[in-house]
């Protein structure tokens, strides 16, 4: 698989494919901002009066609940029920995801619609996983929230379990994001080894990795693999930015002309992957 | 008028002018800094409950429906109406023209409230001169959308007879950005050859843009000149940010800082207009 | 007190608090890492349907009506409801009270709960005394607003008085922001010399440091000195980060890198308070 990845790369630049992105107001700017740097097209949108036609026009959609409300939460449900109905591939990023009841309820009533991917911190995806089987047992009220806010509180091998249950469940391919990003579809599992801590101190990282998958999904290919191109060329980019920042503030601008410019030989460098 | 438009960059950062944005959720943050940049003073404003007293302490109102819904689009009309009640001058970037139904019929409406700058890529100029025809004959749903959600797919020149349509029917100067940007008020044409490339690799720079012209036209004078300053202005800042950016991120930092420290000398030895 | 502020740092770095955000559209960002960078985390949620329960798992709650409507006022209400239910402490930043009618009748009614800290520039802080004087004798509709949409028009010393009547009666640390920041609480006062005028610039400083304000009250301890240490703090990097800065959008890349990376011999070192 590490020969096979950067052309996925390759492809999104060529295609630039258009992803509608629901997002949450803090990272809107930085996700459309991630999306345009790796070659694709952003795009923003949730009135009830147009999203199902931006749906349509769009490659890929991107749900991500991280400031939810009642009128978002049905935007999105609207978005991904198209996209299914329109054999798109929808991405989806539980921000938050056991830190509230109201979280899990909407989160639950996303994954029935079966994500092509599902892409949380370890927290978020054991929530769902356990918001899911609660469900099932109409005891979700009496679950212990794994979640604090939006950061995790959860190593992501700890959360291999509950993505496994996901994935079969939902036919979805589920990446764990952490220090070793974890990828897993039914039995196959990919781990890549890139990033830098210095990542989870600037907001909304998680999320424009989420956008950037939804880039990568677009444009078509195994999933697994697609998916696997998207994290390992986010961590690498992540990584090389780090270096040299100061702070959390360069590490962001490092970050969006990396993605921008990053070339297949530096790429090759630095991919560490198991698959 | 090369020799005239440094003028009104120095009256901008003399007046300050307050300049009331209704824009979209995604550039809000770039937007606003922004006219901080370029001296003028923003207020982000939406609420029903206040637009109008807002519109009434502002020198400017720009409308941007990037993110619009219909909370938002009574917001934008409520604004344009008492913009136009008070003679305040107004400006229009109808983001995402043509990419659905929604967008168009929110355009037209708003456009009926003549304002008095219309700014946005070629492909969105031609879908508001498009719906504006089609809704004259009770046909908008059936126009072909050329808009490729927010980026444009049309070059700047197709759109010139558009935007000479626009003006003579709306009395708006309007400015369609591209590689040239070209800026139409009735018959008088002038063309800025300034900018870079990578400038739409950064969201939301055009939306920026529609904000600085919205703090120029606060502190009038000739309306094709002033928004022909403003572009200038915003096209050789970027065109200077993007000399030494490795990529994207670096170029919106350099920008919001030229804006803020650009020269007078820095601008004559630029500027690269036709009119 | 010059002695003990770098602790409260410490404590925050070391505690790591969840701090929940209702704030503006325009700073969501930038807040979000500012709260990120001083070492706590930060969480950004509005739905009806969740704001008591993710007030029931923060340290702290901060509201900013910077673009405030009738459902976030809502839930800006219940959340400093909430928090004074649960004796969390909870800080209000009026952004642009004064402007409009009904910015003043909110930041009334949130007055009414007793925020531990309020916040604002001098503007602010002396519309919100006025706005709650008059609610008083029910003649707030005839206050004389004194803001200039967002950004002050007055001195911060103009506003020492509005800060002891507001701290007297509603009990709580007032900080009015300016060149000097002034900190009030009863009849004791604190001054912060730190700072550059280039902040100003750059939107929504004064956003983020109300919501790194909020990570320091969430650790505890004498509120008065909790809150010069998050001014202080935040003068501070600001100060050295526009050192370097040829503009604003440097400015706001340099102080995200030193909240995160500030030693104790830096922060001693620029420290300049009188108390």
């Amino acid at each position: 698989m590490e020969k096979t990845l950067w052309k996925h790369v390759g492809r999104v630049r060529e295609a630039s494919p258009l992803v509608h992105n629901i997002t949450n107001f803090v990272v809107m700017n930085n996700t459309a901002n991630a999306v345009l740097a790796v070659g694709a097209s952003p795009v923003m949108s949730h009135a009830h009066s147009e999203v199902e036609a931006m749906v349509g026009i769009c490659g890929a959609v991107v749900v991500n609940i991280g400031t939810l409300d009642e009128y978002w939460a049905e935007t999105m449900l609207r978005a991904a029920r198209e996209a299914v109905r329109l054999c798109k591939p929808w991405v989806f990023d539980p921000v938050g995801a056991g830190a509230t009841p109201y979280r899990d309820e909407v989160s639950a009533a996303l994954l029935a619609l079966r994500p092509t991917v599902i892409r949380g911190n370890a927290s978020e995806i054991m929530a769902v996983a356990t918001a899911t089987a609660n469900l099932a047992t109409q005891n979700m009220r009496g679950s212990t929230p794994v979640t604090k806010g939006v950061d995790s509180t959860a190593e992501s091998t700890e959360a291999i379990e509950a993505a496994r249950r996901l994935s079969r469940e939902f036919g979805s391919v589920v990446c764990v994001s952490g220090e070793t990003d974890i990828i897993v579809s039914g039995e196959r599992t990919v781990l890549v080894h890139n990033g830098s801590t210095l990542m989870t101190r600037v907001t909304g990282l998680g999320c424009s990795a989420s956008a950037v998958t939804g880039a990568f999904v677009a444009v078509g290919g195994d999933t697994l693999e697609v998916v696997a191109a998207a994290t390992a060329l986010f961590a690498i980019c992540g990584e090389i930015a780090a270096e040299d920042a100061p702070g959390p503030g360069t590490l962001q601008v490092a970050l969006l002309d990396k993605l921008h410019n990053i070339t297949g030989g530096e790429f090759a460098a630095r991919l560490n992957i198991e698959s």
